[in-house]
């Protein structure tokens, strides 16, 4: 392979024209779009409308004129098909961590007489210690059991209330077999929850066909949504009955603007709706979401396998001593090729400095995100091949680059 | 008085300037600046820098070199003077519901043996039904006690583990004695809440003062900080140390980025913090506080007292079946004007068909609220003659303006 043969591919990639919906800047190769996915070009125009016109312009009547009110629920259902979620089952709202609050939390109380909440050693640190901040708050004796990717299915037992798990592993780009964890859990007697931050947008996700009792995930990574946008919950309709969850805020009501003393929660899915929603933050994932009209998941997972493979292929002819942690198994692998260097951090801080930005995960690992919408064969081809001369010359041994920032 | 009179008042206003920093619609006279604050022109720059260039050039980069991580203490410490708070006790982050489920949490831990929480019978619905979710989640028999205004002190009792308390009532004005009613709450040996909703940049509010031991309110009002702009809360210095919140997201981790299997908070008020900030909403309402830079909350104050005078004195005169609901005592009232009608609705759309918006609430309430960094007396004056040719006319008696909307 050689650049040459890089170009050929892209060429005759058929998701190839997705690249232009995005503002990227000049010679940079992105690949961190797994943990701040790029700027699609129409979200420029409509925030400049929601602040310009709705906000200035409409002002509080732009909650009904431009149903800023709903957007919550719209925003849901432009994700649910991107997670083989059936309509009404998603809506958009509040971070990650409060919707596992939230979802735990209804959970828990399903299964009253089950004290175990099961989750992955290694889980990304917010499913855990929202988990245990609840725990603590109910003071009923609920205790975590964490347990390696490979015995989970032993860890799930008949004292399980609530399996919660990260389908894509962070630090791994590993992926768990949703189907047969979430058998796994019913055959136990327990609800299961999936963390989509790193499946989302990313891979073909089948929550419905996996028969998944709840999920949250981010809107910021593949769904490319801006730093920091809103989060989303799914609930299957088989829970959505009665839906109640304790974080009964007034946009949660069944009647807000009645300003009703007593709390009744929203039918359906917006029972999940809490405080007033950030219409700016969330205006852009809409935006950014419509990239996603019409694109086939199937397709994006076909593409980011190849990028894969292609990185990979140059990784183990040009610097084999980098140890590659992400399964080579497309069935078992989100859509992130992750790497081990004793020096990562300073190795990261040399791709950054060459123009290649991924990012660094505690100890030692180089994280690159692979973005089948944006990236191009030969892009993936050049961060290989400068990633192999980093290492070759030892340029990230230098103090400059071994500094850490605050934030990586 | 007449429309010349009030020009002149415009012409020696010494807050006059600041309504050139707004980007107001032709034609219209804002008086809903208590639901959603007008839009200051500085937010229009701020979101295009935020959009374009620090997503789409910084892209993950930004989270350093922009310090968006850091977005949510520097808005904080730009509300805290607005609030009497000092450095370092403010944070922005989630919606207001999320911020007093947060804190109430805190204060309760504080007192577990006493079981009942008082607050206002009229409070705003979001705050009841927030400590309904979190008692009936406790389970440990916490029972809220409402009382009326008049009789809060004496509600306040030995069995009293907090008292959660809206500073201005929403439907209303009226604004309860946060110093006396904060040493009551002492004396009877609870904590208490102060919801700033309708205080935070509309009235001088003196937390370090009157003693508060926590405050939350939101960023939309009259801080302007846009459509479901992100919340704040407020913690008084004496409980910051080992503060610690059931919410316990990532954000809130003393060190996010070691990705720690064990949660340990954050010191001080960043305990509050959970998930990834929304920095395009963020980054509005901390440009949006760069407007109060240099204002003196007493000028803004005496400015809305003219204002509401002015307002009260021609509706007096010309309308005078209109039931004023807000105190006449400027020291008892926040900064809104509430009227009573029993077409409270209808008038409203017939309000708003002349260029004249406020909001209605239920079941007969138009709410004006009084803008001083924005609204000139001219303004007003004419708010007011358009009201009383309304009520004097009958327009607002036509089908079309009895229709209810979905929200007002």
């Amino acid at each position: 392979m050689n650049l040459t043969d890089a170009e050929a591919l892209d060429r005759a990639d058929p998701l190839a024209r997705y690249r232009d919906d995005f503002a990227l800047p000049e010679g940079i190769i992105y690949l961190d779009g797994n943990s701040l996915g790029a700027l699609p070009k129409a979200v420029v125009a409509r925030i400049a409308q929601v602040v310009g016109e709705e906000w200035g312009q409409g002002l509080i009547t732009s909650w009904n004129r431009y149903d800023w009110i709903d957007l919550p629920r719209r925003v849901g259902e432009k994700i649910a098909p991107l997670i083989g979620a059936a309509p009404g089952t998603v809506v958009v709202a509040d971070s990650t961590s409060v919707n596992i609050f939230k979802l735990l939390s209804v959970a828990l109380a399903v299964r009253p007489d089950r004290k175990v909440i099961v989750t992955e050693e290694g889980n990304f640190p917010t499913d855990v210690y929202m988990a245990g901040g609840l725990a603590s708050l109910l003071g009923r004796g609920h205790q975590m059991r964490l347990a390696a990717a490979a015995s989970l299915a032993d860890a799930i037992r008949e004292d399980t209330a609530v399996v919660l798990l990260t389908e894509v592993n962070y630090r791994t780009g590993a992926k768990l077999d949703m189907r047969a964890l979430t058998e796994r859990a019913h055959e136990a007697g327990a609800l299961i929850i999936w963390d989509l931050c790193h499946s989302a947008g990313a891979i073909p996700v089948e929550l419905t066909g996996a028969n998944a009792d709840f999920a949250v995930g981010c809107g910021y990574k593949f769904l490319n949504g801006g730093p920091g946008a809103p989060a989303f919950a799914y609930v299957a309709p088989r829970h959505l009955s009665g839906l109640r969850q304790p974080l009964q805020g007034w946009l949660g009501h069944a009647a807000p603007f009645e300003f009703a003393p007593d709390y009744w929660p929203a039918a359906g899915i917006d029972a999940l709706r809490v405080g007033s929603p950030p219409i700016l933050s969330m205006s852009a994932l809409d935006a950014a979401l419509d990239v996603y009209a019409g694109v086939e998941m199937g397709a994006v997972k076909a593409k980011a396998d190849a990028l894969f493979d292609l990185f990979t292929t140059e990784i183990r002819a040009r610097c084999p001593g980098l140890d590659i942690l992400t399964p080579s198994d497309p069935a078992r692998r989100g859509s992130q090729i992750n790497l081990r260097h004793p020096e990562a951090y300073a190795v990261m801080q040399a791709l950054i400095a060459r123009g290649v930005i991924g990012d660094f995960r505690q100890p030692d690992i180089i994280r690159l995100g692979l973005t089948p919408l944006y990236l191009r064969h030969a892009d993936v081809f050049r961060a290989a091949d400068i990633l192999c001369q980093v290492i070759a010359s030892g340029e990230w041994d230098q103090p400059g680059f071994k500094q850490r920032a605050k934030v990586v």
